[in-house]
Formats: structure tokens, C-alpha cells, sequence
């Protein structure tokens, strides 16, 4: 499968983290494009060769434990032995010191070529981070080291077979069992459930970051989310010793299937052992620290397969030849990208696959800033960079299915397999739902509304910007109006308050996503427009005008839904669904 | 898997069938009654049991042809035993003479229950139909009378691996070979792709229909989709031998894999034998008149895979406990469908799916009535009856893995077979923008205006009901509004002419797809206040509620779109792909 020309295009990468984000400087550059380069070549070579061959064969558990592809070990080895495990780990933490921004670019490579092969090392990193971030130099040493280094990987286990979204109702339970030099020891017992990695055989340990309570002397659990405490469970204990942790079974999924996903049983016998990090109690706000660095991956995973199906459905567009123009009888058959309605589809999957892309990788950019105003602006752009390219991600490569007509539809091309795999991305480390609630609740109506004005007057930068272009200076308008009415809509749902204001937040956040894409289309246009040459990113300039032109009215039409307050669906009584 | 309660509810349909439409006697009713009774039990007993294991099992091409899984012949045999092969044909043709609009929805059940399997009967139906409707006597003897019976299977054999939408590409030929009892008689020689049901073991013999084009005597093709003829060309020959046809292989899809989908080689060696039916050159009007039904088939296959999906989810709903409304802390997790967003993602797959099965059974309704009135209206809505179920069917599927969360995303529960079965059907029997270019061309642009005339007359009739009432008289004003809207659009169109017009085609189908289906919901909802006791069919009052409230501003979003006339899309130069 040469495949290669589907990957993120490295001038389009290049474009986005230097031309339009102006991170770092020439010298710096030319390093992270060679790195990127050699990233692209590597997902080509070791990444994408297996795609299909992942989704066939998916892990097994046998007695030993599961069993992964022998050819996903093989991907991680090569990219272990190129220190991509440390990308963007300083140098004292024996990392490559990339920004994540960049290391988001090389990412999007991975992602696009083998979605679930390069879970691995993402999970690995967020979990290293979450050590780094919050354990003793003991820890750090013992657990994250190795997996800087690519020899352990790591999960994050919190959902539970009756607590997925609500983490309040987590029961797996520690009890304090010593010290030692790791710090607090306990001894766990809980069933874990959608363990992404749970267990492999690619590597040489896996470090477990385990959400548990704390029992109290009467054996009781603290209630609610706030009584949550985080461990490091090793599968294998530092004298080499097996841990008791259980795999007690392996879900079979729809895609992504590269990726184990486990139930695991803590504590069989004894009671797993582990080590608690930071305070007691703290568990939650520390997962959540990790968590929207893993949303952003979420979302840079389902851009960069929603990348991949643009550009074949892309190719197959231009050389598959079928019909004539309206009203043309006779003549050869045509490309089908000169097909209107086909060549609408093309042009819309490059606007939400380049769209998502643009989007994470400001995201970013963002974390690696990491002054007020960014956290401000990640905190309230974090739920749209993990859902709206899950959204409309699926959605492109539901897209590239039908470019590609019945052959789609068949296991002979991959954009079946993409869509399927892309499926998974609105549902884990946080349904859409649940982001549409945090933004709406905790970072919109429950805030002092500081984070938005920001983003305004980000926005406001960008219409200044486009202002300079009397072609251009409407779209600015557009935008500005567009986000009044969803300030507008803010206000009106604080008026309403209480819990009827978040009836509507999916639709809410689906809509404020829109508006935050179509701002950064038209940042990117004018990023192109003032290229010394804008040819090479003509494509930006078009899709930027198509989002514009066919989205953004659409989003109107989801805010008009939300405002207009409406008690139907909450007052339909359960009767009337028999 | 006792799925029975997710199957299309016989008070639904009792209540579409003779409360809505009106359709037969009192006497009539019960047997009809009885049999979608039957119907229901036996897509229980029969056709869910084998759903996943047909979806594992795939088809398996051998050397002596294809086998399927044994469950689904069985399962047939159940369905022939009781005469559902001849369901809608003549009591003189030997069927059942059900008006096919009962058919329609007894069918829904098995769909439902198996979508692949139900896939066969179908296609047998429709092969025998057209049969019966051109050819001889002796050809409806020899061929549809074992199809209406059960012991012969159907197949529609038009595409070729270069041919799938563009018909008039065509390449597969025809010489004659002499005449006999069954007519003119040809040797075929050609490539016939995707053929559903191609081969299978479970039928004594195959009837395949071929268009093919006749060969002129200097060995040349006519040129056009008005040189095909159509030819009845069996797997076995009435002589009892074997007739000249392979299989060069077959199609491994990402769902629907319970009915076998082949690549068949015509005339490897003398030429297929096959007899011509009808005039030479009317193969193509020939075959439109068996598509028509056929794509009522399409959607109501998609719309019966969304309602399975809308009852499986609502069931998960009401069963899962999770998370508390928003606010409140402590105390017990309710069911998730108490939650605003999870009840709204129900409730509109239920506006979905009983949507689209009331639209495809009113379909089934104008081809029983067959007079003008109804000829014209069907021509009409044809296109709206295969697209919009098999587009929002889709959807429908993927909220209801939605509202599961990662168990939806698990091959434990049915939901993500839906999802993947249901996405053949915007692609099959005329992509979603082939059906744009029907309706927006030979039923609009290219027409004189009378079917939508007549269609505004039955939308008039429908609002008149809803003036009777205050609180709904507001509905029928915004469907008035709309419809009103989509005149002006066409009406815009008409003046843009050219090839351009059709540019936004797709876009356009969509919103007038979603202007039946509020017309026909707000029919519905009128009949039901209509009823002695309103109370059982009281979802259809909300999901009509929710579809003017959440649906049709969004389609006047769609409207928008096409009435700004872009050329963007047509003017996007291919280099902006790049």
C-alpha cells in the first residue's frame, strides 16, 4: 500500500507551525521539518504496512496475557530507537525538547498512517507526563523514566463497568498497606473497564495510573468525585515480581482494534500493590491535568484520519473516470472530481480534516505558550479540540465512503476501515456530551467570563487583519456576527440558568466549534495571502471561503435551535418513546 | 438474543396502515393484522438468531460457486413455506395478493431483524415483477413463477466494474443466436460487478437479469444508455445444464455480508445464453419501472435498521444508570435516559426512523393505488424515499452507538452491525447524488411542475387538518413557509438553467427530503389526535413536535445554501486540492 502521499503533507504542516504560528526560530525550523520528514517516512514504512493487517488480527488473551500484532511491536521499536517516546520531553528528562506543537505535527503522521499502533506511545507520554507533573524524583525515576525511554508503556485506568462518564461512582478501593521508598503503599481492588493497553506483550512492564478511594478505617469509600486518589500499579513490581492484576477480558471492538482494550481485575488475591501520587484526595484534578493533553491527541487522531480519507478519496476522485457533465451526451467519461457534487465532497472533507488539524495544533501551540492568556484559551478551547474533530472527522470520512461509491464500501480500500476506526474518537476520554457540558458549564456560565473575552479578542485580531482585503473584509463581518449571536446565546442561557440551560449543549457546542473553526480558517487564509507567494496555499484560501459559504450557516441554524429555549425533549414523557 | 421488542411494533404499524392511510376493509385489516403478527415472530424466531453470525460468516467463493451460512437458507425456507416470496403478487400470479404497502411492512420486520438475509426475497420479488411486467407467457412460466414460489432466487445485474453509475458505459454484449419457446435467444459476453445474491447455495437456480447492449453486425456497441436491452440469462439452463457464467469473485464489504455480492464473468466460453425480454433498446425503461419499487425497498430496509438502532438504544436508555442531573450531588445514578442530552438523541432517531418508515410505507401506498394522481406523486417522491432514509437512517445508527457509549462501540451489542449495514444504503440502487440529479432534473427542472403541484395539494389538505387546532395551526403555517421557500428555490434554479443548477443538487434533495418528512409527520400527528384515544400514539405527537422544533430550521439552513448560488465549488481549481 503506497499510501505515503495520504499523510499530512509536510508544506501543510510546515504552513501551519511556522508561516501561520510563527513557533520557533530558522534554525530550530529546518531541525523539526527534518524531524517531521523523517516522522512521515517512518509512518510510511512501519506504520501504515500493518493498518489492515491490525484490524484483522486483533489482540487475543490467552493464559500468558494478551497478544498483540508481532508487526505493531516492530513499528514501536523503530520508533523507540528514534527517541519519539521523549518527543517533546525536555532533554534532562532524556526527551527530544520539541515543543508539543511540533511533536503534534509528527503526530498527525503516525496517527494517519496506523490510528491504533500510535496510541501506544501517546497513552505512554500522557502518563509520564502525569508522573513527572505530580510524583517524587523517586517515582519519576522508577515509573516515568522507562517510559520516556519507549522500554514501559502506561495506561490510565478509570473507567469502570458501571462508572464511565461519572467517575463519582468509582468503587475500586486502596488500602494503606506501608511506606517504602516509592512513598505511600496500597493494596488495591476494583474492576477497570476500557483499558486502552490494558496488557500487550510489547513491552517490558506497563505502568498503570489507577483512580481509586482511599476506605476509611470503617471500610466505607469516600462519596462523590472528590474522595478520588491516583496510583502507579506496575503490571510487575520493581523486584520483578508479577502484580495482582488480573486480565479478565478483552473487548472486541468495531475498530482501532490495533489497540488492546482490557477489563482488569486489581487485586484478586492480595490487593494490587500500588503507589499513590501527590495527595490523597487530589486524584481527579491531576487525571484531568493529563486529560486535556490526551483530548488534544483525541482530536489531533480523529483530524489526522479524517486527513487521510480526504486525500484518497481525493485520489480516487482524479483517476476514477465515470458519467459526463449535465446535459453532455456522448465523449469519453470524466474524472469524477469534475463532478460538482463530488468535487463539493472533496472540498468539504479537506475543511474538516485541514480545519481539525489547524485547530489541535493551535491547541498546541497553546500548551507549550503556557502564559495566562493561553491557559485561558486552552482551558476554553480544550472540549473543541477533543470533539468537534471527532465530529465532524467521522463525518469526512463518511464522506470518502461515498467518493469512492460501492468500492468504499468494500474492505479493498481503506476508507471503511478509517471510518470505523474514527468512531471511536466521539466516545473515549470523554463523550461528546461530556465535553459539550464542561464547556458550556465550567468553562462558560460557571466562569467569570474572562477566558472568552480572550478569545474575542483574538477573533477581533484576525477580522483586523482581514479587514486589509476588501474581498475579505465580509468574511470578517460574518465572523464577528456570528460570534455576537453565540454571546448572545451565552447570556440568554444564563438568564434561563439552573439545569435547563444545558439542555441543548451538544447542539451548543457543536455550533461554538464551528465558530472557533471558521476564525482559524480565516487566520490561516490571511497567513497564506500574505506568503511571499501564496500559490502553493491556494488550497487553504478555498477552504476557508467554502467553510464560510456552506458551514457557518448551518451553525446558525443549530444556535436558532438553542435559543429558542425549547422544554419539548425534556418534557416528553417516557411513554410517548414505547 | 431475544431483540423481539426492537422489531417495528405492530400497533405502529396498524396504526400507519389503516388509522393513517386507510388502507382496506375491516375484514382485511385483521388478516393482514395476523400476518404482520406472523411476520414479526418469524423475523424474530428465524432471521435475528443468525444477524451476527452472518455478519462473521461471510460468503465463501469455492470452486463449485458460492456458499452462505446454512441459517439463512433455513430461514428462507421458513419464509417460502409461507408463501412471504409471492407476498404482494396476484392470487392468479400464485402470491398472496397483499397490497404492497402490508408488504412494506412486514418487510420492516425483516429488515430489522436481518437486513442481508431479507435482502434475497427482495431482490426476487423484484426480478419476477419485472418479469411478469414484459415478458412472454412463456418466459413468466419458465422463470418468475419458481421466483414468486420461493425456489429460484433473483439478481439485477447492471453495473460493470467501469459502469456503475453511468449506465450508458456499459460494455456488456449480446449476439443473436436464433429464436425458441422462450424468444429471441442471445450469447452475453461481459463483466457484471456488485451483483447482490450473484451466487449462493441456497436457491436451485438463479434468474439473472443483464442489461447488455446488442452488438450491430459490424461487431459495434450503440453508444448511449438507450442502446441497452435487457436479458433474462439463468445460472442453470432450462436443459438442466450449466449456462456460461463464472464467478470471478466476490466483494468483501464492511457489513451487509449476509447476502453475497459478486463479480460475474458472462461468456468465458461460447456465451452466456440468455433470452431478451421486451422490445431490443428498452432495456433501461425497463429496468427504471422494477427500480422504482426497488429503491422503495432501499429505504425502507435503511429506515427498519434505524428503528432496531432507535429500540435497542432506547431499551440501553432506560436500563443503564449513570450520572445525576446537573446540579445535584449524591444520592443514587439515575437512567440515562432521564438526561437531556441522552433523551434527545433518542427521541430524534425516533423522528428518524418512524419517519422514514411512514414515508417509504405511503410510497408503498401510491404504487397500490396506481392512478395518475398517484403515478406522478410517486415519481416524485421515489428519489426522497431510497435517499433520505439511507442518509438520516445513518445517523440514526450512529446516536444509537452514541447513546451506548463504549459498549456501542463493542461487537457484544448490535448497535455498530447496524451502523455498518445501514451505510451500504446510501450507495446502492443509485447513490444519494445520483437521486439528487433524478429529483432535481427529470422530476423538477426537466418537468412541467405538475407533481409538485400535486404534491402542494396533499401538503395543503394536511394543514388544513391542523387548523382545526391552535396549538398546531402554527405547524402547518411553518410547513406552508417551507414549502413555499423550496418553490422559490427551484423557481430560482429554473432561471439559473444549465449544468450549474445542479451544483447544490445533493444539498438541495436534502431539504426537500426533509419537507416530506415534516408534511408527513405532521399527517401523522393529526391522525393520532384523530384516534378515540390519542394516548397510545402519543410519541407521534412529540416526535412531529420535535421535528418542526429541531429538524426543519436546519433545513432552512440547506435552503440558504443552495439559493446563494456559489460557483466556489465549481470554480475551486485543482491545483487547491493539491
Amino acid at each position: 500500500m503506497s499510501d505515503i502521499y495520504a499523510l499530512p503533507d509536510s508544506g501543510l504542516l510546515a504552513f501551519l507551525l511556522f508561516d501561520w504560528l510563527d513557533i520557533g526560530h530558522q534554525d530550530e525550523r529546518e531541525t523539526w521539518l527534518a524531524m517531521i520528514d523523517m516522522a512521515q517516512r517512518l509512518a510510511a514504512d512501519a506504520f501504515l504496512p500493518h493498518y489492515r493487517e491490525a484490524d484483522i488480527t486483533e489482540p487475543r488473551l490467552e493464559t500468558d496475557g494478551v497478544h498483540i500484532l508481532p508487526a505493531i511491536q516492530t513499528a514501536l521499536n523503530l520508533y523507540r530507537e528514534m527517541g519519539l517516546f521523549g518527543a517533546n520531553f525536555s532533554e534532562e528528562q532524556g526527551g527530544l525538547g520539541l515543543p508539543f506543537a511540533v511533536s503534534l505535527a509528527m503526530q498527525s503522521n503516525f496517527a494517519a498512517a496506523n490510528v491504533s499502533t500510535s496510541a501506544y506511545p501517546k497513552l505512554t507520554a500522557a502518563n509520564a507526563r502525569l508522573i513527572l507533573a505530580f510524583g517524587t524524583p523517586a517515582q519519576i525515576e522508577q515509573f516515568a523514566q522507562p517510559e520516556i525511554e519507549g522500554r514501559w508503556f502506561g495506561t490510565m485506568c478509570l473507567s469502570e463497568p458501571q462508572a464511565g462518564s461519572s467517575l463519582a461512582d468509582v468503587r475500586t478501593r486502596a488500602i494503606l498497606d506501608g511506606e517504602d521508598a516509592l512513598g505511600a503503599r496500597y493494596r488495591l481492588t476494583g474492576n477497570k473497564m476500557w483499558i486502552s493497553g490494558g496488557d500487550q506483550d510489547a513491552s517490558d512492564n506497563i505502568v498503570h495510573l489507577v483512580l481509586a478511594k482511599v476506605a476509611r478505617s470503617d471500610g466505607s469509600l469516600p462519596e462523590g468525585s472528590k474522595g478520588i486518589s491516583l496510583f502507579i500499579v506496575p503490571k510487575i513490581l520493581p523486584d520483578g515480581s508479577r502484580n495482582d492484576i488480573a486480565v479478565a477480558g478483552i473487548n472486541h471492538k468495531m475498530g482501532f482494534r490495533g489497540t488492546s482494550n482490557c477489563l482488569l481485575n486489581f487485586g484478586e488475591s492480595d490487593g494490587a500493590i500500588g503507589w499513590r501520587v501527590g495527595a490523597e484526595r487530589d486524584g481527579l484534578v491531576q487525571m484531568f491535568m493529563m486529560m486535556n493533553e490526551a483530548r488534544i491527541d483525541v482530536g489531533m487522531g480523529a483530524a489526522a484520519l479524517a486527513y487521510r480519507g480526504y486525500r484518497l478519496s481525493l485520489r480516487y476522485a482524479q483517476e476514477r473516470s465515470q458519467g459526463r457533465a449535465i446535459g453532455v451526451r456522448g465523449g469519453e467519461p470524466l474524472p469524477i472530481l469534475t463532478h460538482p457534487d463530488v468535487r463539493r465532497m472533496v472540498l468539504q472533507q479537506k475543511a474538516y480534516a485541514e480545519g481539525a488539524l489547524a485547530l489541535c495544533i493551535y491547541c498546541g501551540h497553546l500548551v507549550d505558550r503556557a502564559d495566562e492568556e493561553a491557559e485561558a484559551l486552552l482551558a476554553l478551547l480544550t472540549p473543541i479540540a477533543k470533539s468537534w474533530p471527532s465530529e465532524f472527522g467521522v463525518m469526512a470520512n463518511d464522506i470518502a465512503i461515498q467518493v469512492h461509491g460501492g468500492y468504499g464500501y468494500t474492505r479493498d480500500f481503506a476508507v471503511e476501515q478509517l471510518w470505523r476506526d474514527n468512531r471511536l474518537n466521539p466516545i473515549h476520554e470523554g463523550t461528546t456530551g461530556i465535553q459539550a457540558i464542561d464547556l458550556l458549564g465550567r468553562k462558560l456560565l460557571f466562569s467569570d467570563g474572562g477566558s472568552l473575552a480572550l478569545l474575542r479578542e483574538r477573533i477581533a485580531a484576525t477580522t483586523a487583519r482581514a479587514s486589509a482585503f476588501a474581498e475579505w473584509d465580509g468574511l470578517g463581518t460574518i465572523l464577528l456576527t456570528f460570534w455576537d449571536r453565540i454571546e448572545a446565546v451565552i447570556a440568554a442561557l444564563r438568564t434561563r440558568g439552573g439545569a435547563e440551560a444545558f439542555d441543548d449543549a451538544t447542539l451548543f457546542l457543536r455550533a461554538f466549534g464551528h465558530g472557533v473553526v471558521a476564525w482559524l480558517w480565516l487566520d490561516q487564509a490571511m497567513s497564506a495571502l500574505a506568503l511571499a507567494d501564496p500559490q502553493p496555499r491556494i488550497g487553504t484560501v478555498y477552504a476557508c471561503r467554502f467553510f464560510f459559504e456552506t458551514e457557518l450557516p448551518q451553525a446558525l441554524g443549530w444556535l436558532s435551535i438553542v435559543a429558542a429555549h425549547s422544554d419539548l425533549v425534556r418534557n416528553t414523557p417516557e411513554r410517548a418513546f414505547a
